[in-house]
């Protein structure tokens, strides 16, 4: 289709109200998973990144890993053992894990942002102390659980005028690094900011009635309608973590959540700049919108 | 045509370019004449201001009258005079000016700014002494010429996160009201804000080698082209005193300064954010452009 | 009377203790009607406002308009007609309101303010949504009444050192202009800057027991007292819009407010940096200080 | 004579354009010897100094000693031994000065501006190394010449709305105190602040042809006029260290320096607010006034 | 012994949790007696106090007279009259104890830490306002007791990097002086700060259980013990003022207040920088400690 | 050696000039290679930046790796050859050794200043795109020479109070890493950001005149005499690089330059805080200090 400079302009000022809503906001948007291989795909999301900035919004990018620590784990050798469904981390482990987050990936995502004319500023867990953890299991090694958030450092780069880049890497007072889980440490820096929204990007179009079928998408989901939507079976499996992240979120004060398709182009822009809510979001109260 | 989201993200993504080219700059918008006329088309433009003041661009927006002068002086049985093709303008004359613009229009389009979400404050020459002037010759009366600018109110007001709207009336210290040419007030006060560049809006495709065929439209011309053009009777009759102040702001140290259709709708938007020069540019510099 | 400069210094050293009370301190001076057609006493009244400016007082002025609107309604053959004592209003009405308060009287006084040295910009109720109106009765017509008031642009400009000079005339967002009570917008705007004090600038003495007996004037009044003085006839007629609105500021919280004459040269001098009450003076409080 | 409140506000009046004048600029006034014996006298000069002071005349007192120094040395048994008319000051003489100065009139006077409603801090040479100094001629002992003078202290204070009380007693980083010429000192200092002017209370009526007749007094010197002065013998004994002081600082960059007669109730007062020039003005430039 | 760098270093190190506990605190030091007699100690600790403001810790210096009081009262023949063992001060006495304090003693304290790298500016009671007095008993006539104290000029100040240096002279706003308690004005001055710590240097090791005996040294006090200390006379004579206003201190908020050896070379360095507790410490709190 | 806190009270004291010195002054220090292994000395070395940084000192921390990247090298089976004695870097070595230095040794290095109680954020060159480069030679791939130094991100962090630790990793607009020699680094940001010294730790005792000879050690060089002590052979094999790295810091406005030994606890606060320099200094200038 092409689209000529009068659309253009008419477009552009359609935007307009969603940009006065969200101006001097901040957005901590989690970035992970299937949704980060696709090298053309990330380039746009650091694309609209730098575009929300640019427009005046506070972004954050919280990043997880993926397929690049399994890749790195198998060149150096080291086998994963898992305890119910949970990666065994030793010392060792974690600490490849740190440096492929904080040393391939983080720097990469800084400099696709920097390259489209953006500001940005890697962080990892140890930078402030912006993460410390503790061991979430002594049988499950170096796992971490979140002991403490300061976010200091983050509102110093926005104050700056960077987008600050979190490798969601743990660390204690004695020189440890755990493994932690991205959508939970978003979850909590979303909150500690006093986040507008948490937008998780994720490789699904949201949450579906029949997983098989987008048509069933459920548009809006209140924090108390969560427990009998997984009782239903409606949220299972790898869908558990990242929607208790979403609800946890709004719990702690986060206004809105999110979880988009990270696979459909600007899907991000999509949600925070058009009328057009794709995937699914999360707000606090009870109503149960489900029975209508 | 219908345009869905995907290309809505898309088209925005395209303008973030041009939105980092002027962040933080400053640009005064010459609006007035007939381009004024067309309520939805001023609505549109008080649109497109509240945009590019939202995406973070400084913008003034200094406005002259027309019409509704004409019909007040009509109302209240004032002729007029003319001598060289200039409107005598006696004491009560002037007075009359300044509440049209100052009373009427100006507080119209603060008005129109506001409701679409933007912050605006109106001004006119005698708020901090913004336009002092003096007259041009005795046989006019208070047709005013340009004895200082203070641009102090305007920086305020920038500075505060409000559009400042300028009405082209002049004052002195002994309580006259000038009738000023709003061309040379817009050209005086970006030069005088450093600005990046001038807009002037008008009723005309732009400079046109032949006034009757927009496909002769001239995208570029320097300053020192200028004079050329006079002689050849391309630039001539209203044209004159449009193109001067575009040059002379030029002259004084603003980047660019344009001359575009105020009719095209979002026509600021196009020339702003996108890659289609609409209208006539005016730079500094000798290249002849025009021997090509 | 000769005075001589020594007597002069001594005048200046005995306002000390009045410029320590108010310095930084916030004055909403309501000025308009009779008092303002007099030439020399508007340029008096002009000039002890840039005195009190001068040594650090923050001063609003709050004008209304008066005769001069009759006249401009006249000159356009609108004939006014009346509903229960109030001038039904309709559109054009509204506007010529507002080209007179906001394009003429506002600018003079403006202009009268910096040819004695002072620094001023000119308000009305549509610059930073200043005064938001509502209609007060249909049938009246544009006479509104006072939906939300943002003293934002007031304060911007007494931080860097201007004097705002309000028109009473209000706004809404579908640019309707609205007539409204001047003294009840003074009222207003001293409650929201939390100002120390409003000062009515009338064409009276004050408040007289027997209105036709200078030496009765009742130089203090509490709050809960004017009901009482109401009912005695004391306070009736064009009297009583000027008083509830004084009562209503020191209702709102503004410390003191004053009906001073402004026929007398200087008077708000005198009441601010002398002794000598003139005047009648509204505070909080039920002291029944009539009693005595 | 009764002066009623009418003329008072009409005084205040007239000094506005002198307010405007000296609005936030520096005026060093230096304070001293027989002008400050009289209580009276001294109170109304901290009354004229918190005035200037409030109205936003950033004032800095420097103050000398005079009879009280010698009561003291005599109250203790210190002859004084003079060397070409100075006084042989010995470490323990210097002590005292001190002592009486910095312990004594300095905080007297800082009681006297805070008992008007000032508010003020006292400085001695030593507070932030205001005044470094060392020996002028070995056989004088500590009478000592200015080294380096450090405002820091005195703009400290003067951001922070306190008027400085400077007590003219030199130090060296050996802990050794200087008695040191007042004048000079508050010709540095002035100097230094980059002060609008320089007021030098006396007790005589200022630069006098003739002496011993008050109607030769000359009202305005070009510091290159002093010289023939000097020759002339119109400028003789304790004038001389006096003028010498006000042309160093009009030579240094004060813009006027004064000699007023302290003697004169509010002679402060007159001279800056009023339109009378009371003492001698001392300017810069060569323009032989004199000759006339 | 000889101490080589490497232990310099190794010693530095060590002090590194210490200057973490009082970075950008706090401390008030009372400074007077005999601790302030010999030259070498004075010195050293003007030496100690510049390293504490170096390293960033907030330092005031609070200081008496002593001795030269009565040397001075003694040269000029006033001899002291004793009242239940304070001493009647006429007003010259008072004038006296000014001068030697704020004249010569503060003087020379500033001087000292001006000679080691430090800025300091004295103050005394006057200067702000700090410290404002009345008659604690018309018998002893001025003998002061605290009526006000205002720490902004401390403040003004600390954040403009000097150490304040106090002398403790009370004023009134009849210009009256006054002797006041050092101790007293120190706990004050501490509290009003919301100082971390006090420390008084005095010439005793502690509060020791057997005075002759410094092995009973006790180290550690809570302000709800010394009832019952001075109950059983361990706490008596001139100790009782001094402690006194240690917990006074403590009671109005001041975290820690210590009684120390001012004969110790280095004794506030030791308390401040190492783990080694010199003298006493006053803690809030009822616990008993004494019990143990 | 047992050492009193009475001496070590001591020893704080004589560090008072030293701090006064550098006090608010930026020191970049150059830690890496052997000086790293040890950890007790990097635990010692990141203690003595954190006592830097508390007593108001500056520090920039800039690391390279050594060893780890080595390491890392061989058990993912990278084989490196060399060229001229450089290491050929292909895309897939420099982004291990990014990941080792960024993601593992800077992280760990922050750490453990956070461990120690100092606030630090790690930095790569891709972050705020401190570090900008180039190809140095296509033949040896991705090792680069600097483009561009941006040391806004490091103020930034600075002036927020934190330590910054700089990975030396270069970057390019294409995602490209590069390898960059550290010393080059650290010469260049302590250049771009005026600091006061550069301290380069080593594993060396200085530069010796006989290599073999501690005795020999030269204390002072001027960058003219380098020329000839690499002539005569003195400078040679791997110091020249780093001997170069110091001269080039000099050369662009860095009051000093050291090389010292890293494996001496404590050295760097030996050289800073004490009268010991140990290592070789290097300053501007031509003096033949060598020729004595």
């Amino acid at each position: 289709m092409k689209i000529n400079n009068a659309d253009r302009a008419q477009i552009l000022t359609e935007a307009l109200p969603y940009i006065q809503k969200y101006k001097d906001k901040i957005i901590v948007i989690k970035y992970g998973g299937n949704a980060m291989i696709n090298e053309e795909l990330k380039n746009a999301v650091m694309g609209d990144i730098v575009l929300l900035s640019l427009i005046g919004i506070k972004v954050v990018l919280v990043h997880g890993g993926g397929p690049e620590i399994t890749d790195m784990l198998k060149r150096v050798g080291k086998e994963s053992r898992f305890e119910n469904g949970l990666r065994v981390t030793d010392a060792e482990t974690a600490e490849i894990v740190q440096m492929v987050l904080a040393g391939k990936i983080n720097k990469s995502l800084v400099n696709l942002i920097e390259s489209r004319g953006g500001k940005a500023v890697g962080l990892s867990g140890a930078d402030g102390k912006l993460i410390v953890a503790s061991k979430l299991d002594e049988k499950l090694g170096f796992v971490g659980e979140i002991e403490e958030i300061n976010v200091e450092p983050i509102n110093v780069l926005l104050n700056n005028g960077y987008i600050p880049v979190v490798s969601t890497v743990g660390c204690d007072m004695d020189n440890n690094v755990y493994n932690i889980n991205a959508d939970t440490v978003a979850a909590y820096i979303a909150a500690e900011l006093g986040a507008e929204s948490l937008v998780s990007m994720t490789d699904i179009a949201g949450l579906l009635r029949d997983k098989d079928d987008p048509s069933t998408l459920i548009p809006v989901v209140t924090v108390s309608e969560t427990p009998q939507l997984v009782r239903d079976g409606i949220i299972s499996g790898g869908m558990i973590p990242k929607i208790e992240c979403c609800t946890e979120a709004v719990r702690r004060g986060v206004k809105k959540a999110f979880i988009i398709d990270g696979r459909v182009p600007h899907s991000i822009l999509i949600e925070t700049l058009t009328d057009e809510g794709i995937g699914t979001m999360f707000v606090p109260g009870a109503t149960t919108l489900l029975e209508n």
